[in-house]
């Protein structure tokens, strides 16, 4: 069993924080996280960072991974939400950006925003689109390595296995080679039919659909955001952060048919400096051979991530908590 | 050679219409272009659209092709604009879809709106972000059928080949069996090096890019929006939108690295009712031994859409209209 | 729960039949697997039927997938052997499909047999490449309903979570709208650490990696088909098969590197005639409102055809027989 | 422009050699032409090339893609023959592997070969598959930096725009900061319609088509194999290469349906050693803001290639050859 990194979240990966805006009224549950893959400085659209993504189910709304796929860096923050909110979402990065790159002494003509999101309208009037610009710019000013997690930001409306679903998040520590490298995870999770639900391989979700009588179908999403200080390149990460399938298998997700099931993954190990005038750069990458031990992890820290976003939550509505039914 | 269609312009698939907005003042030349796949009724949520997309390049910012690469399904309009626009237009989008459903007594709980991008920051102050919602239902509230081309919408700040690009069409019309059909391409043109530009195979960017003393790489972008009346499968719909690549390559594009050069692509022959309750559907597709006419007609209408984008813009800015130096 | 076919085979989706040719000497335990998806006539090659296929690793060399991934069809049978005698293998399916073609009156100019393979050299002397032309020949001549499972045909060799591997196979039957479907999976399973394996969540792979005292790394693969006679697009069969990867993860895989885990699926609902001169055609698709169904009959048959692969695998040289440790 | 090499080679790339087998009967135009990445020190199943593929139109049955595309490496020479030959050539590169191996003092367990195809079958008897194992050896003893052009080994019986096609090749110079890099092309040409051939932009086809009543459709294929010495990750080389559909489309091809136009690359640059026991390894790559310059460099090198094919082919059977018609 891999080791768990020092707060069991993924910015155990250092550099990477988190923050989160809530919204939290009768008719809306609902919220926005924010990733923030480094410190600001150097900034991040000139150096960039090393970048994949892996679309499990396509039935979701994630914007950037166009690029993402085609070049394989990232040059913002990721931002999740709900459905409908994510051109907000988006021209609040933007905004965000452009201001970064002003205190930067850049001129920004261009940039590919990550908006990530989940379907939260069993809990949320969703097509009001509440979030606005400076919820986005708060969830930023919060940041920090110690977020909470369960029912805020992106997951306060969210659902999983029929019941309360949110914002969870793992990290794995490990050797290849020489080296230690932390893998962490964060989820915003609302996938999944109840009867379905296993932890460590218990089928615990068959005598609890029966007590709550739930038989939801499978619809909603889980947006998965990887991080890593192991230096890859995107074909390795790519391969690497897909095994997040392997950890939703487990808990009993076939990936439904109504799922955007959707992963990003970055490295902090390196930077890609756009402005860079010399022919070729010099990368370090894995040793592919050890790569069973990042896909490992990567399922690991899945699974638990979806674990703790349900346990961490509240009961919000009418979805209770896993943990009025089991043990932490 | 193929025989083109009344119009020469997408909309020759019949229910196709475009509207434009357009935003020209001393700092900003830039616009939203709006293609409604079609009339109003059915609801085009309900009933979906075959639809599929095609990355030649992926250095762009294109919204809403995860799901169609997934499901193979158009539901919204498709829109263009400015490259850091692009969540206002979206957020736009969703509040138009949302007012749709309400008027057709659906209740809409998620979407996937389609919004494509080039970068027209050369004569656009593109970080303002002028389009607003309202230019977005302007666009929308205009359409038709004979909508302008050239330096309009989306195309009023573009750079094409060094010279202006803008909004051009074209439409191909063919036999498939005993049947006559119609594909209709769009473009906004946003790309290209004047001296590789090429007219029927003539070189005639060498001369040019001495005399105009032209020498700036191959940025921006391309976006491609292909319709036809053709019955497909989102496979072959996918194959054929493709050959854009062609028509691109054929003018002297070799689809360079600062490019996003996306096509998406939809048929109108049937509509995918989310409703349906029995278990299968019936579909018509193409007879795959027949595909290469629409190939043929693909790359054709890109190329010919291209080259009216240019020559139907007047000059903007610094930049020439190639209408100045070539006859119609 | 799903309830199985009659035979839990891919034979119970009706046409299909599995032949096996096995070879066993001390120095070779290997063989070859055909599956045959339909009875001779109409002949397969000018009446193909819609396929697809799934790569979840791709550290594997399964020849054939380039096409099915363009045109989405299967014009010949599905061969299974070793690593190194794909070649051969390839070559006796040309020429089978050049006397089949002849028989039928067709001049055969083109063909893309479909051959996969796992590495079983840890029980075979992979590089003498044993199987013959007459040995896939034979295979075909004795494919049946009935088939054996276990070590035979191109399970001979195979080694799965540290234990003998083999050939499994199982089905499901569901009801879709008003129609009854079946769906068949079959392995070709050679993969997976001892100590990760799971039956139905419980972690047995851990005492018995113990008391074996075995650490084998995952290596070696799984090649798995999958059949159906429900009326899908290629499209929607890619992605029904991909499940196969929630399947193998229930049983502790996590897709190790050095394997080649690669799913090909054919639907016997309908077939496209090559020859057919109308323009378009007429095809039944499944209304995808209802594709939970098949994705969890697809993870489901694939999870027990490896556990039958080696619950009905003999021990084989230094490798023990699941069906040593577990109860049937 | 850009300047050519000193052979106008794919041999160019330093350590590149190709070499030739044909077969030249009454009933056979056909044979193998293998290009062999590196001299046998060190030895490439150990020290594998960064590789990468591309698929512009998948009706072919190149073999050994899936393992290039999943692990972004070279193992094996390249060996190009006729469509239903393969298998006997892939068996083939499996027996000289595991020579090399032994040579070595390696196990070959494990062997990943690479074999494209065109179809002859215009001017072959394709279903007899008449290229052996010694062919396909004898090739590879007859490898040098000056190979023959034309209707010689896998081009002995290829048709390319109704004229005769072959084996043609093609390099392009060029800096890229302060290094200079090579790039070369080879190429198998088996595709077009006559009446769509430009050269250099002219429209030649069309006389030429009515002068020799050609109206056959655009069948067959070209396979295209790139090398450089430029150190690229497997991402960027995928991208360079997709532009061989440029070089295609300039000289008059859709990329047509039945064909198998597919690229293979590799780069000479840095080799990974399967063996290394560091954790992570170092890389260069190319520092992408550049990355026109072999974009343009590969559109030209294919096109050239193709032409060259063309115009060292003597007629073979009713092809005439383009020399007969264009002067050199």
């Amino acid at each position: 069993m891999m080791r768990k990194g020092e707060r069991n979240r993924i910015s155990d990966v250092a550099g990477v924080t988190v923050g989160h805006y809530t919204v939290d009224t009768p008719r809306h549950h609902t919220g926005v996280t924010v990733i923030l893959p480094a410190p600001e400085e150097p900034f991040l659209f000139t150096h960039k960072m090393v970048a994949a993504s892996a679309v499990l189910n396509g039935f979701g709304k994630a914007q950037g991974l166009v690029q993402i796929e085609e070049l394989g860096t990232l040059e913002t923050p990721i931002a999740l939400t709900n459905t409908m909110n994510i051109g907000k979402v988006h021209d609040a990065l933007v905004e965000y950006m452009a201001r970064q790159a002003e205190a930067h002494g850049v001129r920004l003509r261009s940039v590919n925003p990550i908006v990530g999101e989940c379907n939260d309208s069993a809990l949320n009037e969703i097509t009001e689109r509440v979030i606005e610009k400076e919820h986005v710019f708060a969830a930023i000013e919060s940041a920090g390595v110690d977020f909470a997690l369960g029912d805020v930001g992106a997951g306060k409306g969210t659902t999983c296995f029929g019941l309360k679903g949110g914002i969870g998040s793992a990290s794995r520590v490990f050797e290849v080679g020489k080296e230690t490298y932390t893998l962490g995870v964060l989820v915003q999770s609302n996938f999944g039919e109840m009867e379905n639900l296993r932890l460590d391989g218990k089928p615990i979700g068959r005598e609890l659909a029966q007590k709550l009588a739930s038989s939801e179908p499978d619809k909603g999403s889980i947006m998965i955001v990887a991080a890593t200080d192991m230096p890859v390149t995107s074909r390795q990460l790519q391969r690497i952060i897909k095994r997040a399938g392997v950890g939703l298998a487990r808990l009993g997700s076939f990936w439904g048919h109504g799922s955007g099931d959707i992963v990003i993954g970055f490295s902090t190990a390196q930077r890609i400096c756009s402005e860079e005038s010399s022919g070729t750069i010099a990368l370090r990458a894995l040793n592919e051979e050890y790569i069973n031990i990042p896909f490992s992890a990567m399922a690991d820290a899945t699974e638990e991530a979806v674990i703790r976003s349900m346990m961490e939550a509240g009961p919000v509505g009418n979805r209770h908590s896993l943990a009025e039914f089991v043990k932490r």
